[in-house]
């Protein structure tokens, strides 16, 4: 990899900075609150070398990008076996906040990356009460980003007060049985995983993590193990771009997960983690520039999965 | 690769022997009329090597590992853009022969790889009659596999007789503008792709040709430009299995195409094709014995796309 | 009943005469060829006598009129207990040309009011042959009309030829094994029986014989018993206005089917049959003025059957 | 009217005494704990005389049956239009409780007889707390019935406890701004309306008011109006009994309700109101009994809207 990768991350950040289209989710009012034109790009190698971009220290929710570390941390908890009886691994089709799609004969939620499988995954975190939870959840991200994590409490707040859809989702699936703990208290731990506070270099180290088989690049610690690490991976390809997976398959070609905060991440796995944040969302609920930037870099640098194996393999 | 593939393949053989669940597929009656004990698993790698076992000359028909091909075929004749205008890439959740599924803005199939897609794929196929169709469609096939192909006549008529349901689908697509052509030809033409005879050796070359870039590993022929076979891998891994294709990637993690003939072959880009026949399937229409075989080989030599490119990607 | 009904018919029309808003159904190319601003009203009591306004002569095909006479000729030929296990009587929410509504676990038809119910009742009319069998469906229609009927033959061919959807319902219920029929000649004898030429006097006569039991006024024949008429009452009160059959119970009351050439009828059982007839339809294939004028006779006259029934109740 | 009620009812009592299938609700645990044995059948005409059988002292909880009754007073409370602009009157051809029918465009729930119409119609009762709502209700209920109702606290509260897929429902609707109110008082309202008690004399004394066009027939008072009466009979005939409301319409023809707790009423304008009380219920939500004694009283004494109007017609 003789790329140089600051100037190619300058060049996309450049040229990315004036699309003007999208606006800041509204659906969870404090979201909207948002700079709309705030932007950054971060590339974390698996060395922990960082490629930096505009505005890199602002700071926001990870909202839906929390999803896949919290899987893992279901995973690395009740295993994979209680998790899979609880939750599907199987793209939809449907938006991300679907009530319809519990399957017909298990009822199970399809996936962990749309709104009712990440809300039973977080459903299986265990703990004492939900504040030793919480800090469990809290625990376990400052392992992907290196350090301390805060909640923004006026997002949490605000995501709480109007949550009604996950609110039905929620209590669809306790009468379906495919949760048994509190109501309340799940959603209270998914709405404050949702309102992490990270900036663009740590989501940057968390992609990573998953690019350097589950060791943080920084703290040389081994977070996830390496089979949880390419389920993951796998999980992030077919469903983390919701019901545009397919399409980011076929046009990016790398595991990814997006969140409604403007946050998105991409992982190449063995090399790098890539981060973008820009508010300005689609109907789909990602990123405007997060998903143009990625589309750019996935090309300029042939990132996709298949394309690199297949000259990878061709070395050998 | 050090590894004995041979030897490998022969003991992967052994143990799925006695495999006794499922039954050849019934909905197309000739499809029924086969020894249901058949089995076979071939490797060809991306220097033409084969390493096969059991009965890799017994011929079947291609059923649904035709439809990657074919829309290989429509990507050169057609070009992307214009493919992806009339059908997508998305996966579904729902079963190959769903009729539901035309996107309610679009109506467009979701994609190539259920039944409604894959029609409207070989409807775009070009030529100045239904023979000069076919005759296109065969030597395209014959570039894959190396060598003449047939048709299995009898499948085809049995196919033709007893399709109402696809029937159903072309006219669907018919009244949604997602297809102009002439629904019977194009019926015909979808039929007779789907009773083209191969063997499990031919079939594993069909699969290495996508493993080597395009490159037909014995004829060294350039069948498919690199840019499609990364577009094709793509699309078999998100949806080549339909409702079981993201239980398939967290599984087994290789791109693949199953047909209800008992038909499986799946893509180790760089490296190698693999492909099973036995005809018992479960109630996707996948064999039992090829997912089974594919699953423990997938394991034994660590294929998984992202757990070989972790790898490959740390020794860089 | 006082009430001078050529006073009221002659205002109705006039307050309607200058509805302005719909246009003719365009699905069918040949239907959109028609006048406009047409616009008829005959009402046809249970003596014979007519009461009717406007371009009462004017001709047009009955389209999904048609259909519960039909089914009554199927009731007569095959019995309910035989026609009910294949078609279904129950209201969909659907469309009136919805695919999907095909019964789950039965895979009938949802009720014989809309297209697919239609299609399968029209595959159960018995003939030696074709001609047999639209002669008996037009011999059938005669004796409601009370004179020889003519086909359309250019909206037939219209029809015929851009049927795609009907097309696709009828090749999905052989699949299921709903229907027996060749399906070229069911959906010809379907497009015949819809492309049946009538004048708003003569849906009168078809709605009056509803109205009187079964028995034609003018030519006092008992064309339908009487326990099929009160069973084909309920169904149209229940299912004859599509997704529009709960609303037009509630607000008009009465048991009635539209078609989408702009027919309308209703039946006052014991009293009158209504018939309108107005080109232009809204989103549902309803008459827009045919429904006005349903509307406000319904009101005017009080003819909602449980507002009419509570009163004659009273008066026993 | 010269039949001998009594007679009739005793001997329809007798015919059905022995049927065995069917058992008493479970998803409300406390309605498990009844006899399944208890049968009782009430016929109340317009001048409040009683015709019963069995345990018609035996009280049970309303549940459903209490659905049109609430209706009628958010109609009173609220206009009819307002209420249509929350809810509308269409039937679905979906269970009672089904999640996935709110309308596409306007999320209106599609019926109020389903449980997510039902909710929204207690959200719209008027109150200044939830005591002044609840009282408002019951002394509503007492107008029907003629004398003080109570609530079965037990009932109640294993119904709170236990509503998992109801409060996903009110979730849902709060989502789409269907309703205003706090969802837990909504719910408790509802809850507690589903327990209150009656006999089955008391529910024959229901329907015989809607029977006698709103007045109450033992009372004398005027309960409800006579257009709101008509519009809940329309409504009781499409959508009254759910999914079989059309088989019923074709079957009985009697605008009819049913409670899980084995309540069913139904309604012959101008005559009599008919109540079966019988806790054991088909996958529908239908008491068996109920039904039974409702097709063999309808048959007998040609009670069919459709039937009864044809006849009383031509005496005029």
């Amino acid at each position: 990899m003789k790329i140089d990768l600051q100037n190619v991350v300058n060049e996309i950040y450049q040229k990315h900075l004036d699309l003007k289209i999208g606006k800041p989710a509204s659906y969870i009012p404090e979201l909207s609150n948002v700079n709309p034109d705030l932007f950054a790009i971060s590339i974390v190698d698996v060395n922990g070398q960082i490629f930096s971009a505009g505005d890199s220290t602002a700071t926001f929710t990870l909202q839906s990008t929390s999803k896949p570390i919290v899987y893992g941390l279901a995973l690395a908890e009740r295993g994979e076996e209680f998790v899979h009886s609880r939750i599907g691994v199987e793209p939809t089709g449907e938006a991300f906040n679907s009530i319809i799609e519990l399957e017909e004969k298990s009822h199970r939620p399809f996936n962990p990356m749309i709104n009712s499988g990440a809300i039973a995954t977080t459903s299986l975190i265990t703990g004492s009460d939900f504040s030793s939870k919480l800090e469990k959840i809290l625990n376990w991200f400052e392992l992907f980003v290196g350090h301390k994590v805060e909640i923004n409490e006026s997002v949490y707040l605000s995501e709480k007060k109007t949550a009604h859809r996950n609110r039905a989702i929620a209590h669809l699936m306790k009468h379906f049985d495919v949760i048994d703990s509190d109501i309340e208290e799940t959603l209270n731990l998914y709405f404050k995983q949702c309102s992490i506070l990270v900036n663009c270099v740590d989501l940057g180290f968390i992609a990573a993590t998953y690019a350097n088989q589950g060791v943080q690049p920084k703290t040389k610690k081994n977070v996830l193990d390496r089979a949880k690490v390419i389920k993951s991976l796998s999980l992030m390809f077919t469903c983390g771009m919701y019901d545009t997976a397919g399409e980011w398959a076929f046009q990016v070609g790398l595991p990814a997960k997006s969140g409604v905060s403007g946050a998105l991440f991409a992982v190449v796995p063995g090399k790098f983690g890539i981060a973008v944040y820009s508010p300005k969302i689609d109907e789909h609920g990602h990123s405007y520039r997060g998903q143009a930037v990625l589309k750019d870099l996935a090309k300029r640098l042939n990132l996709n999965v298949f394309s690199h194996m297949s000259e990878e393999g061709r070395q050998l």
